[in-house]
């Protein structure tokens, strides 16, 4: 399709500007029977929403999701779910200056020149704010995949110098800050960081992490929709993304035989470095992605930049911003890893339901 | 599709197993006139494949590759091309003892769960030498690049713990040593590495580069078919692959706004942190992805794993392995990224080609 | 995708139930910059809406379209249309007595199987209310297509005895009645069997035709995308379609070789057998397609079935409904050739830009 | 994917031109752990084969096929079918006076136009010999589906003026004639109108009946991935083919809704006007189509034509051809029915396997 598509069997289809009138989505291929409303989404959906912190943009957008067809007395049909987020706090007056500027590092350049012309409102298209209907339709996924026992999570793992620290990991934390830190102590530190960081009007990049539970053996089709491919596929197509990895990712280039390999007993795998994936495939063990997001170009700091006559001008960035696009992205990794899975899921169930292994299942060495 | 093809109008689909028969590929959407042979074709082939050094598999294999249809008086017609090559050197015998093992982080225990029963020789489908026929399919995208003044090239950044010191490099080094190390002294170091690591039994990971220059600006689909994530999906395909990045990658972790930011000046971008991709669109600088390859697994050294029954067994991996599948991944990886480069060129011009853009066009700034 | 989309670089994805909140489409691939409004989809929404004539279902349904996203300043962007229909004249209470009635020849049984319960009301996504999107997605293509001088009409060419009369043909006139006739006589033959097929509470099948115009040499894709196909996949797909035909269709099942095949000649071709697609292209001629629609089942008349316990009932439909779903197919039939058409357009511009051709180009014999 | 590629997720790609070195076809998609082997597939490529009778083209062509991989121990594995027939009986030289020709009818003009240039041997592409691997792809997807108890048989219900008789109708004689006729003395006629026609030198066409037995309920996903949809898509895509009906077809324009709908009682539907299809979705009653295929334009007698400078031609096509392309359709049109109803199959199985349907199962009336 024309690349706001999604998926083969599970299929996402989004559209919407940041400053448009709503935000769309069209959920299709939900399997039927499976109770969903409105409150399962806005969960996430508020995960994701701005203003929740000093820490993010102050734009206040309720993000009230609506479904408007696919489900009947309370359970999805199996036909398309339309989704809809009406924008409410637009001020549009707040980026008429920069219609004939190019931000640096913003898509705007890129966008003035592939398209001939662009909406300039607030990015546009290429705004983050795209990224709620992903969010919406990740929740439909998450809420299929619970049904088959299959829990995604994530967190924030490391923002600009602050990482947090294994011995402290408590999923419980995860929601208990602003961050998505499973790490208490680092998520205070971050609070001060981000302080002073505000303060400075500059910004900063951040890693974060998204595992997958309960994931079946056999996920996966070799050998260019590997999972792995697909989910680096999904996982790089977030704004702002500029690297993905899986298991111990970048780290191997330094690994021997050896010490990677994931050794096998009738117990189970005796160690993950695979992140719970082999030749493109689920192995049972839990799925391990990591992603690296940049840190946001839209800064009170003055840059250097052309307008669209090719005039050198400076750049001041005002209106609100994340001066951490990392911190808001936590649920956005999750969604996009829950639609990657359940595609996978329904198409090894389509082309191999009447495969009857009767080989051993091992379990993932650390759960 | 069915997960053995790559790319929406120019569309890459692979079949063959390690020992089958043959490995083939149909290459549809190339556009028609271009001028292709066999030798083109070949050039690529004879970089990635075995046996040329003593520090990759021993296995002997010409690579010859036939096209079968497509070409007529030496030029593409536009209808799909049929490629062809024969498997020489199989010898299955060295596989039958592990028909019903396991090897530690080999796809033979997956592929068994998925499909209920696999070609467990050498490793069948799963095997690196599906990827020659990526190379053959990569070189016809080459081959149409060029037209448009696209070239693709890549080299080996890092074998385990020994990178390349970009003060040395040198594009002419590439292909100059077994590595396609670019720095002629690290190409000498890995040489002393490579034979110990040989004798020792045991394999070690790498890292490769891939860039493109000439890439106008404009390719890439948001917001799912973004560039830099159909780079990442194809990257990530490839086999051992574990974590992929877009110009400075994972280093933006830890970067400011102003310090990862791309200034513009009328006279070109001052800097290129985001690897020649903004907002998911070519930005017109060079394009630059990095991706980490595995150890292989298969060793001369004891692991420990499973049978089919589930019994607890000792694997020893004999017969002729690659010791870091890393060195023969450079071709690949220059492959993959030239059939996403081409896919999406076609798709842009298909969907803009009345975009007049009358904006000024920057150079990259280290072009 | 899951079977709501069509189109490759122009897509197009639908949602929505008969008596959901609303019906939504995503235009994915539009080309930017070409003026567009919502009244430019008002048009042929209102030419489809029913109850403009006593000839149809008396539901009342302003059918009023907005356009969330995709427009700015007038003009597409490039990015996706989002369009959303809210549903005001529902009345489900006329429905809930079916819950669990089978109606014959309707979509009740099979989607009961197929998802395990469904939407009750009105036929739910079964409902021809869905194709209210197809129209308005289909004014976008027209709009596009238009700029390429390719224009795309259709006319009912019989309505159960009566077929329309060559020899009266006017184009002006198919606006001007109640049947999309392009006879006047004929138009006012169809009135008086309308009124007594309506007195009978029965239902009746017609024939639509649609032609394009001015559509260039070369669209289609060999071997399984040819434009014929796609055609065929398009119209097939629209509600109580049983039939399809390119051309004389199957009139040359008794034809010969020398009376169908086209000849040529310096001035142009001599005939139009082929309805202007030739191995699966277009020749430059008018393309003409028919199709056959049946009887809608939803009749007054009592008819036998069976409901979800098995048991033999016997089924009255009441409510609103058309006694021949032909007359309003008109320009959902040209909107779906508008679609198919628009997406080749691209495709081929994709694939095939660089050729210049430098032979004759042949204008239709009849234009 | 580009054109030469169809199915979701039983997906066939093939490649090859009529003159060049062989025909090749990947089936990507093939559900693991099936026998198959060479002799499934050659039985029907037989059948289709040219030179089994004087009524088709006397080009000798054996048409083996090898399998060349996703075949172990006789089984599928669930990784890509490679298939290969390399062509033989050749004779280029034939051809090389039409390079600059346009034949009539064929698809000469419209490829040159499309892609610039044309392999015109024997049509290239565009010739009917591409057809084959569309059987050998065909033959999988039967050996798969009759492990689900679903049969696809052909055959041919109409030659020129001459139509089969149902009261004559015996499966048992489609396969003891040249024709497929199901009417031992339909068939005598054929023969002996066969043989006048050849004398002449002209050529008819046909209509081919495709059925499919023991389809469950269920396939085909609303709305433009309409089981039907899909068919008349997948049979449109045949050569020479005009025109495609479900069930009654065009009969149904001039049909009361009383009479089309098939009424549904404990014991079966009562009739089965609809061809098996209701709203796209598959009754599980027996699915019937029909196909018009128009008479081959290669004449022995003169037609008028224009060459590639746009002079005035005379064209008289010698060489080796069908004079009625519909006598070897009947496998072909088998064949894309039953990868249709296999890549369904796989689809909703993928998308619907945890539906527990509970409703009275119907049987078809006529079964």
């Amino acid at each position: 399709m024309s690349g706001n598509s999604f998926g083969k069997l599970f299929t996402v289809t989004t559209f919407g500007e940041s400053h448009g009138l709503a935000l769309g989505c069209i959920v299709d291929g939900c399997p039927p029977g499976i109770a969903l409303s409105e409150a399962d989404l806005q969960a996430d959906l508020d995960r994701r929403k701005p203003g929740t912190s000093r820490h993010t943009t102050q734009r206040r957008e309720p993000d009230q999701v609506r479904i408007l067809s696919g489900v009947f007395d309370g359970k999805t049909t199996g036909t398309p779910i339309g989704l809809l987020i009406e924008n409410t706090d637009q001020r549009s007056k707040d980026y008429s200056n920069i219609a004939d500027t190019f931000r640096p590092a913003h898509a705007d350049y890129v966008y003035s020149h592939k398209y001939g012309f662009r909406d300039y409102r607030g990015g546009g298209r290429s705004s983050a704010r795209e990224t709620a209907m992903r969010v919406a339709a990740g929740a439909v996924a998450k809420k299929v995949l619970a049904e088959k026992g299959v829990q995604v999570r994530g967190y924030l793992s490391q923002l600009g110098p602050i990482a947090i620290d294994q011995s402290r990991f408590d999923w419980e934390q995860v929601e208990q800050n602003a961050f998505f830190s499973p790490d208490a102590k680092a998520a205070s530190e971050m609070e001060v960081y981000m302080d002073a960081l505000r303060k400075e009007g500059n910004s900063i990049g951040a890693r974060i992490s998204v595992q997958a539970t309960g994931v079946p053996v056999g996920l996966g089709e070799p050998v260019f929709d590997r999972l792995d491919a697909d989910i680096a596929h999904a996982l790089m197509s977030i704004n702002a993304v500029k690297g993905v990895e899986i298991g111990d990712g970048f780290a191997v280039v330094n690994q021997k035989g050896t010490e990677h390999r994931d050794e096998m007993t009738p117990g189970g795998f005796l160690s993950n470095h695979a992140g719970g994936i082999l030749g493109g495939i689920s192995t049972g063990q839990t799925i391990e992605a990591h992603i690296a997001l940049k840190p946001t170009s839209s800064l009170r700091l003055p840059g250097r930049s052309i307008n669209a006559a090719g005039e050198e001008i400076e750049v001041v960035t005002k209106g609100r911003h994340d001066p951490c696009v990392g911190i808001r992205a936590t649920p956005i990794a999750e969604s996009m890893m829950a639609i990657v899975l359940l595609d996978h899921l329904l198409r090894h169930r389509g082309q191999n339901a009447d495969v009857e292994s009767v080989l051993p299942m091992l379990g993932s060495a650390e759960s």
